[in-house]
């Protein structure tokens, strides 16, 4: 099967944003067992949207497009396709209606110009935008414009907000591909998501035990980010589905107490699930972190039964004031130190009343370090009822990515402690 | 000039990587007045990487690929060049000494399979790597078989990791463009970045007074984020610069106060530093943002001049006995109300000893939402020596959506107070 996708956008090409669409369409065409043949990204231009979509027209089994179907002078995809189609756009009902909802829900008048999104080509699916006002559409392309190969060619238009487009693809647009496209063979795909350990680490002690595996038609893809790394499974047949789960039973086993989760899941997923089905409740005390930890943890759904709130210590003064951090601790120790780090996961499992405590302090940079202290170094603590610890990190990058990997270790050094401390209980 | 990209990798087409040569060299190319034509991204697969090329070859006047220079048994992309134009590969002494070098340097052995990335298409030049092992390529087509058009036509190969390939195309790459495609005529971009008004009235309301502008030469275009919509002023030639400042006055004047900064700036980046100017310091308390809003602020470099903290008053229990919220508030009016919002901002003002302070308090959703107070509500107060208010917003997205939302409207509450403080001292 042959897929491309077609990125539309001046924005993309002045490099003022990055194509997250791409990687993302990709993925979830992926993990559904397709791969994207070529993706092509434009300007918002008459002549190179035509041109693309047109050589697309003469490959692709399937043509994806994304952007271009908003309200402003600069949209121009809809009308362009319609064109090199020869189709007559007609103003749908449905898409009409979903715009007026979509303005009176939010008690503001519908600007006139908005109307123009629920224009679709003639013979042409609308597909609802739950997010948005501009609708997707499919549109069958007839045998007698169609490439050679046979089989069904449908070109697929969606919006460019990735809020709107997501959930449309995932919803929407995969069942209307796994249905007009279906897989000739089964397709198993599964990624073990990994912390705290490096990608080649993570190969040299799977890669031998799974050697066999491989030899059955087993396929094993690595993907490192800061911090992490994803090890995906994939086999194809009727073994498919047993080489897999042997397969992550192997890593599972290799890896462990690094693995945290499956697919897409996040730390901070794993983390809110293990407190509620452990009835316990947490809070955090931020300091280099400036309350990602408490955001990471809130944006899991649920997150209320078990989430308490935070303190976000940014300057000395709240440490010693409203987490009691001891004056004598800034002084010897410093802010960015073990006793510290202890001291304010106390304060705040204290304050908050919580079960468990997560604290995090260390220097963020570009500036504030030290030989001593450089920018990089953080302390992460760890309170409980039973004991409160803190361990020390090194994550020498910029700003954000300091930032994102330490409340990564922080999340994951509460998943582990839980975990411990309930396996213990158990024993 | 007609400039085309073509980025090479299997896990780009697997959406395992996000494409991010793609952003950071049209970028660059734009910044220099050169817009990419076209980018084109295909698997490490010799029918897939042929067809690009030669396509691009018949279009476009510069060739840029990345990827697929390396040892490995996947890296084909010089390979099947050299095969496509004709061209015997040569190894290349220099090359060849710089992997010599760079193991050398490591202390390394140096493994057989890198010497091949010394090889080098007959007539090409060999483009220096820093950082690594596999140099860069610039290849001049001969006219026989190049497109149609007249001019030079190049094929510049870049190698694929990031931290090689960015300083290449700085130091090396730029001035070999500049040297064989001057540009005839100057190019000027600018982008405003503006808040809280959508991208159909945004147009609505600068569109019809940049016409004139847009007679003489001016382009407009518009990107729409979240809560966001960036206006971006182009303009070519020696009136260019003069277009562009003209429109963005007129931009800023009818729009003003909904623009809050120029090009990549974030609002958070501008409330900063406003706060460094007017010496004012900031503290935070969020429910519903669950830390995002200090989060952000913490994220600009020298914040810690202005932030002293937050708290995340998540449960209601925090709110009243850390922040101060009178329970007849949470009893009469709830947690998600104008009061509260007000006693939260007063509360963390007072706490933290700040100049100003921000709160915010809603439903995130999924759960939580009724008739009265539905899933999107919030009340985002601010408070100051002066006066303390607070506006209702409404923001029916998913989780992540309404927080960032609710966060950037919290931002610019802010950063408008602040302003309108000031030139209210000022008058």
């Amino acid at each position: 099967m042959n897929i491309e996708l077609i990125n539309t956008g001046s924005e993309l090409m002045l490099g003022r944003v990055l194509n997250t669409h791409q990687q993302w369409i990709c993925r979830k065409l992926a993990d559904s067992g397709r791969v994207v043949t070529r993706q092509v990204a434009v300007e918002d231009e008459a002549n190179a949207i035509r041109d693309a979509v047109a050589e697309a027209l003469e490959r692709a089994d399937l043509i994806i497009t994304t952007g271009g179907l908003g309200p402003t002078s600069d949209d121009i995809t809809r009308d362009l396709v319609a064109q090199l189609l020869g189709l007559e756009l007609r103003e749908d009902a449905s898409a009409l209606a979903n715009i007026e909802g979509f303005f009176r829900q939010r008690g503001r008048p519908m600007p006139p110009s908005t109307r123009i999104q629920a224009m679709v080509p003639e013979g042409g699916d609308v597909i609802h935008n739950a997010h948005g006002t501009a609708p997707g559409l499919a549109i069958p392309i007839h045998p007698s414009r169609a490439k050679a190969a046979s089989g069904p060619q449908w070109l697929v238009m969606l919006p460019g907000p990735p809020r709107e487009l997501r959930p449309m693809f995932e919803k929407q647009i995969l069942p209307f591909i796994e249905k007009h496209y279906p897989n000739n063979e089964s397709f198993v795909s599964l990624t073990l998501r990994t912390t705290g350990m490096g990608e080649s680490l993570v190969e040299e002690r799977i890669a031998p035990e799974l050697r066999e595996l491989l030899n059955r038609g087993l396929g094993i893809g690595y993907c490192a980010r800061t911090g992490e790394v994803d090890v995906r499974l994939v086999s194809k047949g009727s073994d498919g589905q047993k080489l897999v789960q042997e397969a992550a039973l192997i890593c599972r086993k290799l890896l462990a107490p690094h693995v945290y989760g499956e697919g897409d899941e996040l730390i901070e997923t794993e983390l809110v699930r293990e407190l509620i089905r452990q009835r316990q409740s947490v809070s955090v005390a931020e300091s280099c972190t400036g309350g990602l930890v408490g955001h990471r943890i809130t944006n899991v759904p649920g997150s209320s039964e078990v989430f308490h709130g935070g303190v976000v210590a940014y300057h000395n003064d709240v440490k010693v004031s409203t987490l009691g951090v001891p004056e004598s601790v800034l002084a010897t120790e410093g802010a960015v130190s073990e006793a510290c780090a202890r001291a304010m996961a106390d304060g705040v499992r204290r304050l908050l009343k919580s079960d468990w405590a997560i604290s995090v302090t260390g220097i963020a940079g570009p500036g504030g370090g030290s030989t001593e202290k450089p920018v990089g170094l953080a302390y992460i603590g760890v309170a409980s009822a039973k004991e409160t610890r803190a361990v020390r990190v090194m994550n020498p990058f910029d700003r954000e990515t300091f930032k994102h990997s330490t409340s990564q270790q922080a999340l994951d050094l509460l998943r582990r402690a839980i975990s411990a401390q309930s396996s213990a209980g158990n024993g």
